[in-house]
């Protein structure tokens, strides 16, 4: 038996997306295969469209914050069942034997699959997915604003994890966007001294809202001056160059300033402040299936969700249009209308 | 009473070392006396004496790689008695009452007291210091050479402490000199597998005596490139320059590349790569008091010395003359002859 599915592609760089079908072959012994009930629109999915990154085939399929329900399981997936509800984020397969798999850092494992490189993603009817990554959600998680926790919102969690913050620590945000504002609710809830940063002074109610205790204009330099030495974690989930030093320095003691935006321009760093404070720069991807599994279970005990704008799927042009805007708040879902 | 302390001191920028006397003043109630009988040079005394950090103030005397006896102690200091053998290192006092003293991390104290800024230092009869920063030497650390375990050793061992590296993780050293050397031998003392980066194939051999398992060119970019994805924690012991790619590249998933040398060129880095691999770049000053205490029993137990040559310290300035052809191996300690 193969399934037709239905999807919607880009059929060359930079095209819109049109209806498009292809049949995924058998199904195999520990894989699955999800109806895609919501799939999230994250930037990257744009930047594929787009071939940014000089890596897309066409046609091209994204979408990988996906919420659905289980189709099909191959005959060595035990933790799933058909018909339960779960979630699919960036990384679809990994080689599960490295030392990065065995340790639990799959998200670090040379040999990871992405869900949309080189295979078909979630703007479908279905996806398909190595079964350990394919993560049940709890009840309390609203399916329908789930999906971009599989992506933007691991992404800001894992650091946290990764990086052991502490409730007692003073952390700050940069960017109040699809990741940031998913960063100041995990914080938020984590017992932290929340302070977001933006250069948008028209997003400081908003932030507040959002679980900041504090928002600092980073272009106001005697702001920043006055913050010298307050940060245990500082996260940047902004891809443009940053004022580094002025973030270095916020950093306390023993700080952290941790960017999950892939800046293309390198980071020009002074040695000297980073020296004197025992302060450490570094990065990271999304996060391992366990990291996920842990993220939901603190959003659904901490009644946290991504703030998300509804789209059909079938106008699924208009909502990358909204992207493009830069006017989503925070992160867009596509409801699945594909008949 | 008020004894005249003989010292060596520079009269001016770059000026040779001559005798200077001074009068310290009377005792307090915290601090401490040490006779001098060792002095450790370092790469900073050079520094300060050429006012390379224009703080520097004239007469100046050099010297924070001390070894000695308790001449005597104020009314308060309770650890110390009066001619038991000590060291003292580049840090002489700090506010004892910050958060960062309080939490154990007085190197971090933004009240640091330094050993040769805006006081006198080691290079004398008698050097004077808050007695909590007066540490006793064990009785199996050999006193001749301890002196530089004082400045270079605590700023290698630190980071091995403070970042958690395990007996299990694969190490680089960058560079084979004061520092580095000491680093090869505390780290494979600690169990690691270790690889000495030089860009001296005359080094080759003394790094493996060291304590290197291997050493690598630094400069033949087909060996990096073979290393990539290698280490879990990479120390850089200079302050040159670097191709920071290669050695991120050459860090395994959440590796740490740490710098304890104040390159004064911007460290450019690149973020994908950090980011991909969930990897840390770093640096850090000196170490507590503490930390200095366990590097000791450390030492002591594994029976690690700097490797040092030694001059009389009336021959200060020949010994100055030796550090600056850079073929020190790999420290210099002045015993003290002052009459």
């Amino acid at each position: 038996m193969s399934t037709t599915i239905k999807a919607y592609a880009a059929t060359a760089a930079k095209s819109p997306l049109t209806p498009f079908e292809y049949t995924p072959g058998p199904l195999g012994v520990e894989q699955v295969d999800i109806d895609v009930t919501y799939c999230g629109i994250c930037h990257s999915d744009l930047s594929m469209i787009d071939n940014e990154w000089g890596m897309s085939a066409y046609p091209f399929v994204g979408g990988h914050e996906v919420v659905g329900k289980v189709a099909s399981i191959g005959s060595q997936v035990k933790h799933l069942k058909v018909g339960q509800t779960v979630g699919l984020g960036w990384q679809s397969g990994s080689c599960m034997t490295c030392h990065q798999c065995m340790s639990g850092d799959h998200n670090l494992c040379p040999n990871s699959q992405a869900t949309i490189i080189q295979r078909h993603g979630g703007f479908a009817t279905q996806v398909r997915a190595e079964g350990a990554f394919v993560i049940p959600l709890p009840e309390k998680v609203d399916p329908a604003k789930a999906g971009p926790l599989f992506c933007g919102g691991i992404t800001v969690f894992n650091p946290i994890v990764q990086f052991g913050v502490k409730p007692t620590d003073s952390v700050g945000v940069i960017g109040i966007g699809g990741l940031g504002h998913m960063a100041l609710k995990f914080l938020h809830a984590w017992g932290c001294d929340v302070v977001a940063f933006t250069s948008s002074d028209s997003k400081r109610d908003e932030a507040l809202q959002l679980g900041a205790n504090s928002v600092v204009n980073s272009r106001n330099s005697a702001e920043m001056q006055k913050l010298a030495g307050s940060f245990n974690f500082i996260v940047s989930t902004v891809n443009v160059k940053l004022d580094w030093e002025s973030y270095i320095n916020a950093l306390a003691p023993k700080g952290r300033l941790h960017t999950v935006g892939a800046i293309a321009e390198p980071v020009s760093l002074t040695a000297f402040p980073l020296i004197m404070g025992q302060r450490s720069f570094s990065g990271s991807p999304i996060g391992a299936p366990a990291t996920i599994q842990t993220m939901l279970d603190f959003a659904a005990r901490h009644d946290i969700a991504p703030t998300t704008e509804f789209f059909p799927m079938s106008k699924i042009n208009d909502a990358f249009d909204h992207l493009k805007s830069g006017k989503a708040r925070y992160r867009i879902v596509l409801e699945n209308d594909i008949k």
